[in-house]
């Protein structure tokens, strides 16, 4: 059975401005690849209703996973929730558990749990919550549509609430071999060697030291065995 | 007259598993800001003829500008010159400057100028080449698509060397807002001063130090004078 595949769409004018380097999408690259979840595209997009409808739509189709981020907090420019809520043409709610979830939270602060909070309770009809051990405001499920918060720290742990639940796959195992030569002298050998093992991915990373180049060649796949045939073969070929 | 729009697509399997973190993006984010150029959407994709050649189509035909990373290399995983090709309809071929400009590279070199190599010369027909002042293998401009290398001060040089060749709009004015308020404070006032300001726009980023929470108030827009009016607003709403 292949892996499971997903998405993540990334949403927030402040990464698009420049202003916010994004670590969310480094993070869940990582995070899937050990479950054995292969990430095969991530879009960025504006804080704009139509633009998340439509990436959302997209992705949700034609991946098995798609987990987003950003945007669902209590302020006007959080529209998340309303956006995804039209992707899957259902309506979007104060819901009551998590309206109880947070007035708790609130009144253990002290604070008013006035309309904008009260904002970030509004869960479209028939998702099922994903617990924020940060901060309390969850994120949500709906569909294959995993919502989560932009900051990193509470991102990073709602996707440690929501991974456990998900049928993983195979994870890939990786190795790597780091050459003290150019990409151009190794590129003949290694595509050849690359054609040979069609379920194996091949990647050359060049990087420079010193003012020498050098390249770091990656061998992925399911198949631990086949990887390592394949490596000592990379091996024979360049390290000698 | 509305400033340019713009989107990045990425290309690289290594984003998407996690080996790299990707900081083109952000570089190039700052640098089309700057510009008065507007990044309204990124993409990364994997090693993918189909994936590439789609979202290239897509990409190009939605903004003003498209800029690519990655995949312009000499090996076997470098598609990206044929899928952009094939998304414009062109054939893609071994060009006579390209080849020129390589071989005279590798001669003082000492190296060989192998059929790895010239690879890297294989330029979509009709396209502009881009300058490489760090590794001289160029990249290229075809249509509204500017196509460069991955190795991210290979990308910034070229960045630098596209650039100045597009028109710019007016550079977006920012002017921001510390606070140590939670976002539940100060939602409703900010998002009625939103309202008001339809051309401007105003993002929300919540933080936390020593364990209170603060927000970040940004304010943007193209008319200076506009942003100072609205920032005065806030102050006074706020900071008081």
């Amino acid at each position: 059975m292949p892996n499971p595949t997903a998405a993540m769409l990334v949403i927030g004018d402040e990464i698009l401005s420049g202003r916010t380097r994004d670590s969310n999408m480094h993070f869940i690259a990582n995070a899937l690849t050990a479950r054995g979840i292969g990430l095969s595209e991530v879009r960025v997009v504006s804080d704009d209703h139509d633009a998340i409808v439509a990436a959302v739509r997209a992705l949700s189709a034609q991946y098995d996973h798609l987990f987003t981020s950003g945007g669902i907090g209590p302020t006007h420019d959080d529209i998340t929730a309303d956006a995804v809520g039209a992707a899957f043409g259902v309506a979007v709610t104060h819901r009551a558990d998590a309206m109880a979830l947070l007035g708790a939270h609130y009144e253990r602060q002290g604070a008013e749990f006035n309309a904008a909070r009260q904002r970030m309770a509004r869960i479209p009809d028939g998702a099922v919550l994903i617990e924020n051990p940060v901060s309390v405001a969850p994120g949500f499920t709906i569909g294959n549509c995993h919502v989560m918060a932009g900051v990193p720290k509470v991102f990073e742990a709602m996707v440690a609430s929501v991974l456990p639940m998900l049928t993983g796959g195979a994870p890939l195992v990786t190795q790597s071999l780091r050459l003290m030569k150019g990409e151009g002298t190794i590129a003949e050998g290694f595509g050849a060697l690359a054609a040979e093992y069609p379920d194996l991915s091949m990647g050359s990373y060049p990087f420079t030291q010193d003012g020498v180049y050098g390249t770091n060649l990656v061998i992925r796949g399911a198949d631990g065995a086949q990887v390592s045939e394949a490596m000592a073969r990379l091996e024979a070929m360049f390290a000698a």
